[in-house]
């Protein structure tokens, strides 16, 4: 049992974070906290959402913010394209080099939140993926409701497992997979890793973990301990309000890079900057730090 | 590597939790409080201490409250003695079986917390034990700072696997290795207590962890995987209030019991009934639940 050298830390604060905050955010202040995040070191961040500003009016003006980043070589900066209506957005967009597409390993799930099936869905992201990697981007694929459903409870791994293989088949470079509703617990986690690696390599796979159950960390060192070694987080626990009931639950990423100095893992990450982009948001936001670290720090 | 099949939980709340919260509690509240966790199915409740109300005014009233619990077949209560003096109230007092003496692996936090080196504390407690012993009670060790130290930083295993072996050697039957400050990870707590194991049976070592950096549970995880079956925790978090600056953190009870739970592991204890313990005096604090699976479960 090894742990990963080095961690590849997926910040997710501007997009999976900031869609699920309750104050809009104007595109000049998502554009200066994704520089202080590119400027503590992050490598991917994902820099906002192609869907429709009806259903989501927090990712509105996600095409202003492509054109406000200040883009730091060798930093990758995603965006959510949900079909080929978001790739016309993404292609008419400045600089747009990867984009994230977001299936389901839950039937039900997919059903009340794109209104299709999986295969459905599958159908639909493949001509976008398609036109991506002829655009020469890169997709990275999202497998939501991988350690529990809302509706259905638990999940198999094995489904989990076949949506995945079938992002990989699309041509996704790394799929993430995501305890949508965190009530995922560490054995759980290894053994639904365990069963996706058997279809997809695991130097593929992220953990994206919510922490709504306070179990997000344990999950990530279990996993870790799988060879899992990418991670999203959301810088201040952006998205998963402490304070707020039915909060989402993104895990902080100043707690995953705290645990992940602590293990003598490379990342690459800043801590007191990463502290200070949280800060920023916060201070916008007029909301207390989501993370354990920052808090303590602050103290 | 296998987790354990059962996990004793130690509960903190009314002694540890209450001792750090702002508002004082009433002797009936604890009282209620306490028999609300034996009701949920915690067997080791820490009642109270017998320190100096000048100096802990928070633990007043412990024999009033050990006088109104209503005691529960194969319950322990076990209450903090310093010292000879906490002692003979121990021995005043109703129905004490078990009593804990609590040390330290860091040289200036015995100085600054109880003003002598760690060899004066510990010929401090061996009368304190030996008379415990000879009434036939019970006794607890704990040693505080064993993932490092406020003033000193990082601890050596080596300190902590010395003390803990001394509280042994003085007829401790359990000792409780405390991360006070809350900056251990799960790599550098699998090596302590990999240290502590080499002099202590690990069946006897308790897990102590505080949430201040938000580790707890990962730490918790890493050394069920080095067999400790014994883990501390607080109801509702009480202690480490998420909102306080500089709360001393510690792990909420329904957080642990919920990755327990997701593992199989056998606990005795049940979620709904120290939730609702957790209510009580959370309600009686005025203070929202430090545990995220209750703020999960209330949304």
């Amino acid at each position: 049992m090894t742990l990963p050298k080095a961690v590849k830390m997926v910040e997710m604060g501007p997009r999976d974070g900031l869609q699920n905050e309750p104050t809009p955010v104007p595109p000049e202040v998502k554009a200066r906290l994704i520089d202080m995040l590119a400027d503590a070191g992050l490598t991917a961040i994902e820099a906002g959402s192609f869907v429709s500003p009806k259903w989501v009016p927090q990712m509105a003006g996600t095409a202003e913010v492509l054109s406000l980043i200040h883009r730091k070589p060798g930093v990758s900066y995603p965006v959510l394209v949900p079909n080929l209506k978001g790739m016309e957005a993404a292609e008419a967009a400045e600089g747009v080099h990867e984009i994230a597409v977001f299936g389901a390993a839950s039937e039900s799930f997919s059903k009340k939140n794109i209104n299709c099936s999986i295969a459905e869905s599958l159908d639909r992201f493949k001509p976008v993926a398609e036109r991506a990697l002829a655009n020469g981007w890169k997709v990275r694929g999202y497998v939501s409701c991988v350690l529990g459903c809302p509706y259905e409870g638990e999940i198999a791994p094995e489904k989990v497992a076949e949506v995945a293989a079938a992002l990989l088949t699309m041509g996704c470079y790394e799929i993430s997979l995501g305890d949508t509703i965190g009530t995922g617990t560490p054995a759980k986690a290894q053994a639904m890793v365990d069963a996706v690696a058997a279809k997809v390599p695991v130097e593929k796979l992220a953990a994206h973990f919510h922490d709504t159950y306070g179990q997000a960390l344990a999950n990530i060192y279990a996993v870790l301990e799988r060879g899992v070694a990418v991670v999203d987080s959301s810088v201040s626990g952006l998205g998963g309000c402490p304070y707020a009931k039915g909060a989402s639950g993104n895990v902080a990423s100043e707690d995953v890079l705290y645990m992940l100095n602590g293990l003598g893992i490379e990342t690459g990450v800043d801590l007191e900057k990463l502290m200070a982009a949280g800060a920023y948001i916060g201070e916008h936001l007029n909301r207390p730090s989501g993370s354990k670290v920052a808090r303590a720090k602050a103290a």
